[in-house]
C-alpha cells in the first residue's frame, strides 16, 4: 500500500530510478498526490506520467464530461456508520442540473478490528462495492431524509463497469429502480462505478445512452417527462 | 476535421479497419460522441481505447479532481461578440467552493467571412487562446458584472501549458491579477488551460501548488484570508 510503504518507495530514489505505476491517473488520489509532496521534501525529483481515469472514461456512457458536477464517494455501509454527507453533494450537482460521477468504495488489506486490535497482520479478503449494494444505500438515504433528490422512479443513472473499452466492460442505463431490481450478475465483475444523471441533460446524452437502457421506454420517458429533454 | 469529413473516415469502415487517433479522450469532445452514433447507425462496430484528458491530467497542478464543478469554455472575444454565459457557470461552481477548468478557444482551419462568403478554400492560420488572453476576458467581464465571483485581486486561478509531464508543461499559479501582470512568455507554448480556484480548498492543495506561484506570500495570504484555509 502507499500510503503506509512510501518510506520504502521513496528509499534509495535519490540515486538511482524509482517507477510507481497506478491505476488510472496518479492524480486521481491524494495518496499520490502525497507520496510526490514527500519526494519533494528529500529533493528527490519526481515526473508524471498522466493516464485515462475513471474521471474521465465515464464520458464512455454518452453523458458530457463538461456537464458533471463535484464527484462523490460512496463508502460501505456498517450497522453503525452510515455517513450520508455525499447526499449534500449529490443534491449540489442535481441543484445545477449537472451530473454526479460516485465512485464506489473498495475494501483491500483490511484487517478485521480483532485483528487489528491484536496487531496481527492478517488481512480481510477484498472486497469491491458493486452497484446493486451502491444504488441500495441511496434508496436507503432518500428514503431516510425524503429530499426527493433520488427518487428511486424518478432519478436516471447509469452504472459502468470495467470501463475500458474492453469485452467485460458493462454500461447499464436506467431509473435507480429499475438498476436496483437486475439481477446482480448484469453489472458483471468490479470494478463498479455509477453516475447519477442530471437536469441539464442534452437529448444527444440520452440518445447515445439509450442503447444501454434497461428498457428504452421508462429511459426516453423519464428524460422527457421528468427531465424536461425534448427528444423526436 | 472530423465535423466535416465523417463520412469519408466512415466510408469503407463496414469491411475495413479504420482507427481514428485524437488528441485527449475520445468522449471528451461532442465531436466523437457523434461519430460514434453515426457509424452505429450504419451498423459499423466501434471500439473506444481512452486516454489520459485535460479533464484529469489538471490534476498536475495539485488541486484535487473530485473537487471540480462543471467545465467551462471560453471562446474568442470578438468586436461584436463577447459572450459572457461562462461567467454564470463558473459562478455555480464557486456558490459551492468548486475549482473550475477553463478550457481555452482554439481556431484551426477557420475561413474569414470573406473568404467563407465567396466559397474560398482559404484558412487563417491556427490560433489558440493564451492565459493572458484568457484572463483579460475574465477580468473584462467581471468590471462589467461585478458579481465579485472573479475579483482579480482576490481570486485564486492556475494557468497550465502542454500539460503532459513533458519538458515544455509549465504551471503558474496567482491571483488572478498577478497572472494577468505576467510577461507572455511566462507562459510557453499553447495549448493552455486555466483554473479558477474554488473556496472549499484544501491546504494540501494549497501547499502543492505554492511551488508554482508567481509569489508565494500572495498566494498563502489570499488562501488564507479570501479562502479561509488553515495554513502553518
Amino acid at each position: 500500500m502507499v500510503e503506509t510503504e512510501s518510506d520504502e518507495i521513496l528509499r534509495n530514489a535519490d540515486t538511482e530510478d524509482v517507477s510507481l505505476l497506478v491505476v488510472g491517473d496518479p492524480y486521481g488520489a491524494t495518496t499520490h498526490t502525497d507520496i510526490v509532496l514527500r519526494a519533494r521534501a528529500l529533493g528527490i525529483p519526481t515526473r508524471i506520467v498522466h493516464n485515462a481515469s475513471i474521471m474521465n472514461a465515464v464520458g464512455a456512457c454518452g453523458l458530457q464530461l463538461y456537464n458533471f458536477g463535484q464527484t462523490v464517494s460512496l463508502v460501505f455501509f456498517t450497522d453503525s456508520w452510515r455517513p450520508d454527507s455525499f447526499y449534500d453533494r449529490i443534491r449540489e450537482n442535481a441543484d445545477l442540473g449537472m451530473h454526479t460521477l460516485v465512485l464506489l468504495d473498495i475494501k483491500v488489506k483490511e484487517q478485521s478490528e480483532e485483528n487489528l486490535a491484536r496487531g496481527r497482520k492478517i488481512y480481510e479478503p477484498p472486497r469491491y462495492m458493486s452497484i446493486p449494494q451502491a444504488v441500495s444505500q441511496l434508496v436507503e438515504v432518500e428514503d431516510s431524509l425524503k429530499a426527493g433528490t433520488l427518487a428511486p422512479e424518478s432519478t436516471l443513472a447509469i452504472a459502468l463497469s470495467r470501463v475500458g473499452g474492453g469485452p467485460d466492460e458493462r454500461i447499464v442505463a436506467g431509473t435507480l429502480a429499475e438498476l436496483l431490481a437486475q439481477p446482480p450478475e448484469v453489472y458483471g465483475e468490479p470494478l463498479h462505478s455509477l453516475i447519477v444523471v442530471g437536469k441539464r441533460l442534452h437529448h444527444l446524452e440520452v440518445e447515445y445512452a439509450e442503447r444501454f437502457a434497461v428498457n428504452r421506454e421508462t429511459w426516453r420517458d423519464v428524460a422527457g417527462r421528468v427531465y424536461g429533454c425534448a427528444l423526436d
